[in-house]
């Protein structure tokens, strides 16, 4: 089965996937160091020999950023990050001083781990229990082993070791042909398995040997989160540690300059890699049994980004997905409260290309086709505001009895 | 068992609980018409038989509000309602124009049931299902039914024929002692319950014999609702069809003058009322098991209501509220999620009573007594943010496996 597993993701056009293998330049690990009871891998590193490595790092927005995410953000020179290291099982968040103080030495460790003379080079990421210290010496021990294992080809042992309740492990190689040769993108993502007592956390790891600039680093990842790990919502919930990291080595030799031909193509490669892995998130959200994708157009760009939130986070929508249950009024109820004080509005909703709603009122249709085609693993709602210009989309997953099962039967 | 349940609600001053009968001046029904495939109670009729009747109306700011909504906001003489007729099992929501003339009709055909000329006398009110034609033939049988049965104890039968999936009628009647004599107080109320293929809808209706003013009316509405039915939330969602509506008759003969210790006494009951009542709507809340109430202060007035509504929202949160669960890391996500770009946040976070958080982290506390105590069937919140100044409250039902089964597995 392709990576590119959905209907909504065109896999992108001189992109090829890889059997495995970390692009040159890098190596990779993951261990178990014992921080999560279960035994399983809990200890990932990543490190770029390439002294001329470039980056771009994007971090959560929550006013609780958890102590590594601090770290990062104070102490870590963003567009040159040699190494990541990452613990699942323990979220180091609402920690104060001491967790900054271990979130430091958690990256001092590394540095040492991966042979570099500076920790403002190395990135962390932790997740898990909110609230709780770090146990600093198993992790002390698993980054030693983690240096100790590194491989070029550790992206899949590495992507098993930032997995907290993930259904299945996220990571993809491809290889992409450019004017100038052929460059390899891995990544390995974390998703919205929920942690008890913990929640989800997105965490992503991008590797290329492609030369590019800071600059253009920058505004790569800039531009494909928006349109990816911004554009999807399991519980609508903001975590303390969101952090998606891109590294490049440059040692494939094939440089990407902006506004040409390769930047295109390269960028067209990330973008369909961080859209497929966003959904591949939201299905794997609490055991979700279904994923939507809400696409909605119209005239006011904030209107119709608002539109596509509450639609995406609303209860009612996701259990009706979760159901099977063609249930349109329940989307524009929320196409209402996220425009006060707008009625009448003509909106006009479809679903699974079947028209519901047409300027506000319902259009007679064909109930028993639209129950089947909701029945499917991917359904898909289209919104239609008064005037034009702007669109957004967003995937979203559905609410079901594993979401509570998951999150509230199994207690700390 | 009194009516003010909840350890949250203080039972107002100078009031007693009545066996039941409408305030003078006023008398009710409920019947069923066949709206509901049940076959219960689905249409009823209040009617103000005084004509120097004061009024005051509250609808919900949604951009999508039903035919009844917009026909109030359209054709009703607010402050001076003489009759309300409601239907239940169909919302007469996004219906188009044809729903706006069934809404009028059904004003019209209540104007004729309650002896009254005037239709912009009659405000009207419809919940249930979605985008489904309102059956007009059986309403106005119902209608007339409902006219011909009015009377001035009936207002069980009104809050019978208000329901959709509630678990249980909520309703009240309260003598309130005044300086220059007693007035009667009486409200009925229906909730959060889920109805398929629609979604939670609030309605309530308010009635007493006390004479005020339409101004004194519409502020002390506007200041009750703000503290009770905005001040709480079953799953976020807002309808298309909430409708408040406060009918003083005067018949008392006792008159309330704005700022006057009367205003006051008689502005405490109808909190009181107002917010117990809001309360029942959140414990009967999709099967809700608990019902929470978050307390926000700080220096920043936005900032607290949002962390209240971030809170209350929190699908983690209720989960764990479901649970039984003293999972605080999910309260400062929350927070953090209402607060971008503020770490980090030197937050306080209490839970009944016991302090699990603060400057932004844990507090070591007896986490055996703490999970006892999450285990009653109110459980309060306490969050304090930089600043001070600032105060809100917002009540929340919880998130369990009957949401799921009501929204979800009873599908259309």
């Amino acid at each position: 089965v392709s990576f590119f597993a959905s209907r909504w993701i065109e896999a992108p056009a001189g992109a090829t996937e890889a059997q495995g293998g970390l692009p040159r330049g890098f190596r990779g690990a993951g261990v178990a160091a014992g921080i999560k009871e279960s035994g399983l891998p809990d200890v990932g590193l990543i490190v770029c020999d390439a002294a001329g490595v470039t980056s771009a790092a994007r971090f959560t927005r929550s006013g609780t950023q958890s102590a590594p995410v601090l770290v990062n953000r104070e102490r870590v020179a963003l567009n040159a990050i040699r190494a990541v290291v990452v613990n699942s099982g323990n979220a180091n968040a609402a920690t104060g001083e001491p967790g900054m103080h271990d979130a430091a030495e958690m990256q001092r460790l590394a540095a040492g781990a991966a042979g570099l003379s500076d920790p403002s080079a190395v990135a962390v990421a932790s997740t898990g229990v909110i609230g709780v210290p770090l146990p600093m010496e198993p992790l002390q021990a698993g980054i030693e082993a983690a240096g100790a294992a590194l491989r070029s080809d550790g992206e899949r042992d590495f992507a098993e070791a930032i997995r907290t309740t993930d259904q299945f492990a996220k990571q993809v190689c491809l290889d992409v042909e450019l004017s100038q040769g052929t460059v390899r993108l891995c990544a390995q993502a974390k998703g919205a398995g929920m942690i008890s007592p913990g929640f989800a956390t997105l965490l992503c790891f991008i590797q290329t040997d492609a030369r590019l600039s800071p600059e253009t680093c920058e505004l790569l990842l800039t531009v494909t989160v928006k349109r990816s790990f911004e554009r999807m919502s399991v519980d609508g919930q903001l975590s303390t540690s969101d952090t998606v990291i891109l590294q490049c080595s440059g040692e494939s030799g094939v440089e990407i300059h902006q506004e040409t031909d390769d930047e295109l193509r390269f960028g067209e490669a990330l973008d369909a890699v961080l859209r497929q892995l966003a959904l591949a998130i939201a299905r794997d959200g609490e055991g979700a049994r279904r994923v939507g994708r809400v696409v909605v157009r119209g005239g006011d760009e904030s209107g119709v980004a608002r539109v596509a939130r509450a639609v995406a986070n609303s209860p009612l929508v996701k259990t009706a997905l979760y159901g099977g249950d063609p249930n349109w009024g329940r989307i524009i109820q929320a196409v209402g409260m996220a425009l006060p004080g707008t009625a009448p509005l003509p909106v006009d909703i479809a679903i699974e290309g079947v028209s519901v709603c047409s300027g506000g009122a319902y259009v007679p249709h064909d109930a028993q086709a639209l129950k089947t085609a909701v029945q499917r693993e991917e359904v898909e709602y289209e919104i239609d505001l008064p005037g034009e210009g702007f669109e957004t989309e967003l995937y979203f997953s559905d609410l079901g009895h594993e979401y509570i099962t998951i999150n509230a039967d199994y207690t700390t």
